[in-house]
């Protein structure tokens, strides 16, 4: 077992998401080491003495992210240091590396940055190739095993799984069943709909747990052996389920593990030889960053055009003017003829197009917020789809990019267009 | 002081990024409410009891996140009313609330929402506008204060807003001053640099704390008074606090507050009538979508050409074939001829354009990955600019979309050409 503490006020304050906690948290869990808590104090020694004290009592094993900075409001090394009983002692070759790097930049170090080649004694030393504060870890027989990791997210990233996974599985005794799941990613169906739809199959999954995660791209079911079995065992019980799932729910599944629909979409684009483009409006480039997100899409993605500005509409994509006039932006006739102008401007053979009414203005009784058009052109044959969906200006963007790429996807599995 | 506790195997294992924490941290520390602790557990009844009797054991209040769904996987309701020794009792109206809400969208409800309209006896409802799960409030002299909240982030940020700030607000003596602070954004100093060039002014500033949050924008200066003053005085000492900072720091100083960069850059557009063109390589239109995340950006956003393939440059932005065989795509007259092709093209007054190497794959010792050079015209008046950026993919493009904005920021609040 093992525990998590996230250290700094900004995480508290809510100015900083705390995506490394999640990042640890599935690095972790993939390698079968079960996170059980997760506790986030502020830059405050009492408090973080305090998390430190309990989640090692509880656990047996933490790893503490954060306050390893230059700064004088970091200080999660000394509290920790302390903790165990340590002195900082200065690392004369941490200090002479830091000084490296600044150099190849063309910089002097600045002094501040001494305190990162201090160590506690007798700590082992995680290399961070990425930065100058390394990873820390303390272990003592009768308090237990601390992990100290800078809070710098790409650093974090790398160091966890060049480091961290790799010690903590080797200190792990291979003495119980691993942690195993497999999520099912579903879109196009709500929550609750989806449950009943699915309750049956869900039953005869005992003792597996099904777990339903909502979010913006549809629902995440996550299949869970918590040590129940062995990882054979798992793999078997989980193709069963998931051939259940998908006999059921056909083309609204859409990928298993956690990839996004977006790279699906890629590697199906890529295996038949298709150049992708966008027209987006009211997603104003979301959909491009998403689909540019997954490396190598240069291989399927020629571009796109944003037209914000209905003239950018009529100039770049060829939408016709009477077409807005007549129908409004927002209209499966704009958006047709949005797509169609995508394909023909970039000569791609396929093409997404997305206009809708973000909010939180600009919204009437006929056309409400959250209304969507998307249209898909594929080898010239065009479909389209219009849904109110729910959520702000950011969810209702996230979701109508997701609409784009799932009418593709759909489009991309189905042997005949979809009328 | 009040904890917050967040429930959910999803967040342990990494699969969902707990925005709500963050969300509700800023909202509370906004009204002057300190959270002290925030604790992450998982489905599971025994670690969720435990989680917020001790949280309540040490603050006396407690906001709990997620676990009020539909499904089986869902039972923080349960658990909490057991803590408070309340039975879950139906609410009628809920359920006929409920009802109306599937039937308007032409669905009929399922049969597992019914949990949805049960609440433990006693308790106070916060009304859910926006979806199905109330929140529910217990309170009990000896116990202390547990609001529970639905997990959907649309519904939680509007609960907390409507709801959850005034209720708590309302329960607290006015009695202790106020904790206020004041954030100062910086763009283009590595944090350490920042931190030796502006020690003075922090030594100065002292019993306010400040705190130095690095991100992919640049870093945050954070000044806060943690109820040392009232709330005149803060205001006056982040005012002397924020002119000296402005005073050593120039255009490097972007924004106070939460304002993000392309939020600034809008308002000066639209104060001037500038209108905005994009031409977007390596970000892929992640920079059209900062920009339109600003509700209001069609007032002064055109559009943007994502023109990820080369052909695409030359096709849609006339970028010169030999430009890109002669220097290449990531390249100092590319960016610029980007630039000036956008606002060509569009009609726009200011273009931004950004052309890099994302990685992980595609650099080369003369061009490694990091590498970005953007540029941007203004009124015919073309700048660019070149950094090698740290971080993985994703952070490289939010990086060079930084970059992008930050150089018409400078070129926007410089009287002169910047050269």
């Amino acid at each position: 077992m093992l525990e998590i503490v996230t250290i700094g006020d900004e995480l508290l304050l809510g100015q900083t998401i705390d995506t490394n906690a999640a990042f640890l948290g599935e690095q972790l869990a993939a390698a079968g080491l079960r996170v059980t808590r997760r506790t986030t104090v502020g830059d405050d020694a009492e408090n973080i003495t305090d998390a430190v004290t309990h989640a090692l009592r509880r656990a047996g094993t933490v790893i503490c992210t954060g306050g390893l900075g230059p700064t004088r409001d970091d200080f999660t090394k000394p509290v920790v240091a302390k903790l165990y009983g340590r002195e900082l002692v200065l690392h004369e070759d941490l200090l002479e590396k830091a000084r490296a790097r600044w150099q190849k930049r063309g910089l002097v170090m600045p002094e501040s940055n001494r305190t990162q080649a201090e160590v506690p004694a007798g700590a082992l030393i995680l290399p961070n190739r990425l930065g100058t504060a390394p990873g820390i870890v303390l272990d003592d027989p009768s308090l237990g095993l601390t992990l100290m990791l800078p809070g710098v997210p790409h650093e974090l990233r790398a160091l966890t799984v060049r480091e961290v996974v790799p010690l903590l599985l080797a200190r792990t005794a291979q003495r119980d069943n691993p942690i195993c799941y497999r999520v099912v990613r579903v879109t196009g169906i709500p929550e609750s709909a989806l449950a009943e739809r699915i309750e049956d199959i869900v039953d005869a999954m005992s003792p597996l747990a099904v777990a339903f995660l909502p979010n913006a791209a549809g629902v995440d079911l996550r299949i869970t052996s918590w040590g129940l079995f062995d990882a054979a065992e798992c793999d078997a019980r989980f193709t069963v389920a998931e051939a259940h799932l998908r006999a059921r729910l056909g083309a609204h599944v859409y990928a298993v593990g956690s990839e996004a629909i977006e790279a699906v979409v890629g590697r199906m684009l890529l295996a038949r030889q298709l150049q992708l483009a966008l027209a987006e409006s009211c997603t104003g480039g979301l959909l491009g960053q998403r689909i540019t997100s997954v490396s190598g899409a240069s291989a399927y993605f020629a571009g796109g055009l944003i037209t914000y500005a209905d003239r950018l509409k009529i100039d770049l994509l060829g939408v016709h003017a009477e077409t807005l006039s007549e129908h409004g932006a927002v209209s499966e006739a704009t958006a047709r003829e949005m797509a169609a102008g995508a394909a023909a401007r970039t000569g791609a053979q396929a093409a997404i197009s997305i206009t809708g009414i973000a909010g939180p203005t600009g919204g009437t009784p006929d056309k409400p917020v959250g209304l969507v058009w998307t249209a898909v052109s594929l080898n010239d044959v065009v479909s389209s789809r219009s849904f109110v969906v729910p959520g702000d200006r950011a969810e209702i963007r996230e979701r109508a990019a997701q609409m784009g790429l799932a009418l593709l996807y759909e489009m991309l599995v189905t042997p005949s267009p979809v009328p």
